[in-house]
């Protein structure tokens, strides 16, 4: 299994790539990690040659800030245009980059290409839960399509079923809808056209609409919505858990109690506020509906969420998740 | 100024929402509070005979579970219906109701009637800010309706900016659109069309797109939105918070730690986390668009969360917003 690793993406790049590539390449021998990006800068971090690690080198690099369609279009040298590229070929077996975001679902879709069935990719983040230790959910789309269509909603249901299915070995995972109330005949157009379609997918395990004040609580192992919803769901999450760190933390300090009982309950206190924030634990953010692995991790990732991810990555690849997707979809087109 | 209260409205009425009304009844002797509601339980709960509280009796209640549109058009001996009739005819002067939020929605839409020139009424939410002590934010549509067109979005920002300047003495309300990224071309089809409207609105001092993630740091003194992207931040903002203070109190129940110091520290903590929850200090969300103030709290909503809602109920009488908001959307309809 090869892992083509956008070396130069990301807010800490290359460093702190290139520090969670050593650890995964250690840890599993039966992947080869395919670094792209400025390959002095790569081999300084890297230190030892690592059997299963390559260098390719590039010179450019798609900036945080570059327009996605015209950078993927124009900087044909850059580590995530080459990266994309030798998925494409079959080098390589999957696509990781803690860069730019719509450059990467831009690579994803433009260059390694749509499943045929497959309408629009979308993409899927894993939350924890609070139903109970080690529990986790899937939303989709988080972002990747500003308008979703409810056949775009029924296909990520479809997808999102079999990545719990495959990668976190769920049987029959439940699929809620998010919507503004949890009646049938609640929503907006889109979400009332899609309840439609969900009820009669055969592929998957609907159980109505889902509202988002109870996402946390785990009420369903797949959640489905537009891009736009989705996106501002899970910016409110990171956002109102954040205030809330900050809050805790301000009121803690202004307290005046600064025995030793206090900072000991303080630290164990935030740190599991925190760890509900930290989904990098159950790695990046997953396009789907294209040919191969595209995974995109946080811009701040440093070496563990990295190397989660590519552990994340690996399971994907042994699950043969991609596979079963394109005959699902392809015999669904006929 | 005479508000018409609809008593039986909430998971705790007649009981809270009578006491929230002699509370401030004994304190505004400006406003008289007329009661809609089954007289025999209202008088039990008043005890005695208040010079600025009425009762209307009337016989059926709608329910939470009820159909807003049918309970609105059937129910017409219902609290609710009675309390808009009242609104409507000009005995009173605002409607106040913590029941079915769909049916109160309908009420002010069918029975009081939309403002002329505003297309759509849209329901405001008011939150706390971490930006500085006491900072407040406003958020509108939060779910008057699933689909809201652009021109709909551009009059929500109209309406809350008079809002935050008469109510809250705001002198130059800054106006944020919740979208999926900062810069001008991002968003949806409705997002992108609604962002050259505001652009456009003179009556407001719009200042771009805000993101999900920055609303609790008062990113903007008002927030525009579509209703059903708006229900969707609204709960996840509830949800998250909750999950977390719920987190909190299983990490230190866990602990171990019992001391005095342990429990001090724990209840200080969670009384300012629940603080930032607690918007009901800010009164109700206000159906905006409507010939007169209708007030929606909370279906939870005990005493104080209802005597701060009649309280702005007061605030927006004395401001003559609607009479200005009459007069604007008069004015532009010519």
């Amino acid at each position: 299994m090869r892992i083509a690793v956008d070396a130069m993406g990301g807010d800490n790049a290359p460093i702190e790539i290139v520090k969670g590539c050593i650890r995964a390449a250690k840890e599993f021998s039966d992947i080869t990690l395919v670094l792209y990006g400025k390959e002095e800068l790569i081999r300084k971090e890297l230190g030892e040659n690592l059997p299963n690690i390559e260098i390719v080198h590039s010179d450019e690099v798609i900036l945080s800030e570059d327009d996605p369609v015209r950078s993927i279009r124009r900087k044909k040298e850059s580590s995530m245009v080459k990266a994309a590229q030798s998925v494409k070929n079959n080098e390589n077996h999957a696509l990781f980059s803690a860069g730019n975001t719509g450059a990467l679902l831009t690579a994803g879709t433009l260059i390694i290409g749509r499943i045929k069935g497959v309408d629009r990719p979308g993409l899927l983040a894993t939350f924890p839960s609070l139903a109970n230790e080690g529990a986790i959910f899937h939303v989709i789309d988080v972002g990747a399509n500003a308008d979703s269509k409810p056949l775009n909603i029924n296909q990520y249901a479809t997808l999102a079923t079999e990545y719990a299915k495959h990668v976190h070995g769920k049987n029959k995972p439940t699929v809620g809808l998010l919507n503004n109330g949890t009646e049938e005949n609640k929503g907006n157009e889109v979400t009332k056209a899609a309840y439609q379609l969900l009820k009669e997918n055969e592929a998957i395990h609907f159980i109505g609409n889902v509202e988002a004040r109870e996402l946390l609580n785990g009420v369903a192992d797949v959640v489905v919505t537009d891009g736009f919803t989705g996106n501002a769901v899970l910016k409110t999450i990171e956002g109102t858990a954040l205030s809330m760190v900050k809050v805790l933390k301000d009121a803690i300090m202004n307290s005046g109690l600064k025995s030793k009982l206090g900072g000991l309950l303080l630290k164990d206190s935030l740190k599991d506020l925190k760890d509900i924030l930290d989904y990098s634990k159950h790695g990046g953010a997953v396009l789907f509906g294209v040919k191969a692995p595209v995974i995109k991790t946080h811009g701040s990732a440093t070496e563990e969420p990295v190397y989660y991810t590519i552990r994340q990555i690996r399971d994907m690849l042994k699950s043969n998740l991609l596979e079963d997707l394109i005959t699902h979809f392809d015999t669904q087109d006929k």
